[in-house]
């Protein structure tokens, strides 16, 4: 078994340069980074953010929740009015320095990733175990989504708004993605989280992606109810490394949490050159 | 819950001063890190390597396996004369700049924490379910070993010199630590390494823990029979997680893979503050 065709897709999902960014400052908190015309948009407002060679900063007087969050809807405001940014989006994100419940403020979710915030998900493991077989649950996603359409997906996964809970949050996605009942969803077992951290045009995106496995009874089947997967389909666990390996039909950020679960379950051989790389690459730090 | 119990003992492994400390290449690979009186003995060696202000470097005409081997021995023999070392070990381990099996050259055992040397062990998780009741199998090390006696251990944990399989390793260490027959080892599931780096009086360790969990029959008591262990205790996994994280009852590194077993059976919770740090922790890099 060679890890090249796994170790690719986390090398991806970490290619970002940090010579195109300045890091952003709330207090003395590491919340982000921002590339032009961001930091151009935000040293034009001087009463707001010091800005010098390598850092922007916001003014220290602005120090509460509520005060950084009032400032940075207005900054947004002003980004889509000078087309700086598309688009509002309408969903509240964290801006965080370090957990998801630590937040500094809210921020447009569609700012997140101008002014590299980290953001957070949660993707659901599927399994069923028939004697010494493992079979994992796939999602297809619908043709008609505006990401990654038509791509392999984990079985459940959504991004995870501000002020909900991570249990209830999790209920919500399985109810609408899978129409998983709530005792089953109860036994879901958190496992842990991935980050990865990629540039995009516009900035960069610092992800984090709780993990959960959960173990479904044989007789049970996933079905769509929100219009976002197309199909689900129970795959030998075999089958799905192979795809991953030596495909692109996932989505990439559901390969990263498919590797993991070979990882965990021992199906990523630890005999095999690159295995300490590959679960270091996991875990990548902002 | 609280995470600052079970994140003391992640802080303490990964506490060294990098100020401390000269970069050692071979070629172009990172392989150690040098601390005084080490440094200053290589430099009076100017044919064999190069110190400048922040880095050592192994002259680049020595370029094989065997050539580096040798004059690694030839230095350590050197170090034990002069008292910059106190005494070799005679097992063999592996000079690395990534796997353990990438190794550029070995060393006396005893030489790999003065130069700074990434070291392996193979740790593993014995287990058992009764119902919804988890249960972890706990080694207490015998008063006369020589680091951490009377100390908490996983179930089984060993080094990994250079030039034997990990499969061959755990079946060794499992039959000598708790005389865990083969077929039983056999299921043992690898789940991942764990990873840190602390600072001693000498060096620096690096140390990398290829994990394993094992499900055990509720029939089967382990058995030591190389005088390592005292006893062993079936616990509940609520009491093990109390003793982690209120206690310095297990030697220091036990503490992490049980935290990761922690994490990875959701029994640490990932709503607590803290999760994503404590996760991380547990994949500091070189």
């Amino acid at each position: 078994m060679k890890l090249q065709g796994y170790q690719r897709h986390i090398d991806r999902l970490n290619e970002w340069n940090r010579d195109n960014f300045k890091a952003l400052y709330f207090d003395s908190h590491l919340v982000g980074y921002l590339k032009e015309p961001v930091w151009s948009f935000l040293s034009s407002r001087s009463d707001l953010f010091t800005v010098n060679e390598r850092e922007v900063s916001l003014n220290p007087q602005i120090n509460s929740f509520e005060q950084r969050t009032e400032v940075l809807d207005e900054v947004v405001n002003g980004m889509v009015e000078s087309s700086v940014m598309t688009h509002r989006h309408g969903e509240r994100y964290p801006v965080t320095h370090a957990d998801r419940d630590s937040a500094l403020a809210t921020i447009d979710r569609a700012a997140a990733a101008y002014f590299g915030l980290r953001a957070y998900g949660q993707h659901l493991n599927g399994y069923v175990r028939n004697g010494s077989e493992l079979l994992l649950w796939i999602a297809r996603r619908s043709a008609d989504r505006r990401v990654f359409p038509d791509h392999l997906d984990n079985m459940v996964a959504g991004g995870l708004p501000h002020d909900i809970s991570l249990a209830d949050n999790l209920h919500k996605e399985c109810q609408e993605e899978a129409s998983v009942p709530s005792h089953i969803v109860a036994q879901a077992v958190p496992i842990g989280a991935i980050t990865y951290c990629t540039e995009t045009p516009v900035g960069l995106k610092p992800d984090t992606l709780y993990c959960y496995d959960l173990e479904l009874p044989s007789d049970f089947v996933p079905y769509n109810s929100d219009g976002e997967v197309a199909e689900f389909m129970l795959l030998p666990i075999e089958e799905v490394a192979e795809r991953v390996a030596n495909s692109d039909d996932f989505k990439p950020n559901c390969n990263l949490v498919v590797i993991d679960f070979l990882v965990r379950h021992g199906i990523i051989n630890p005999e095999t050159q690159g295995y300490l790389k590959l679960i270091n690459g996991l875990h990548e730090k902002l």
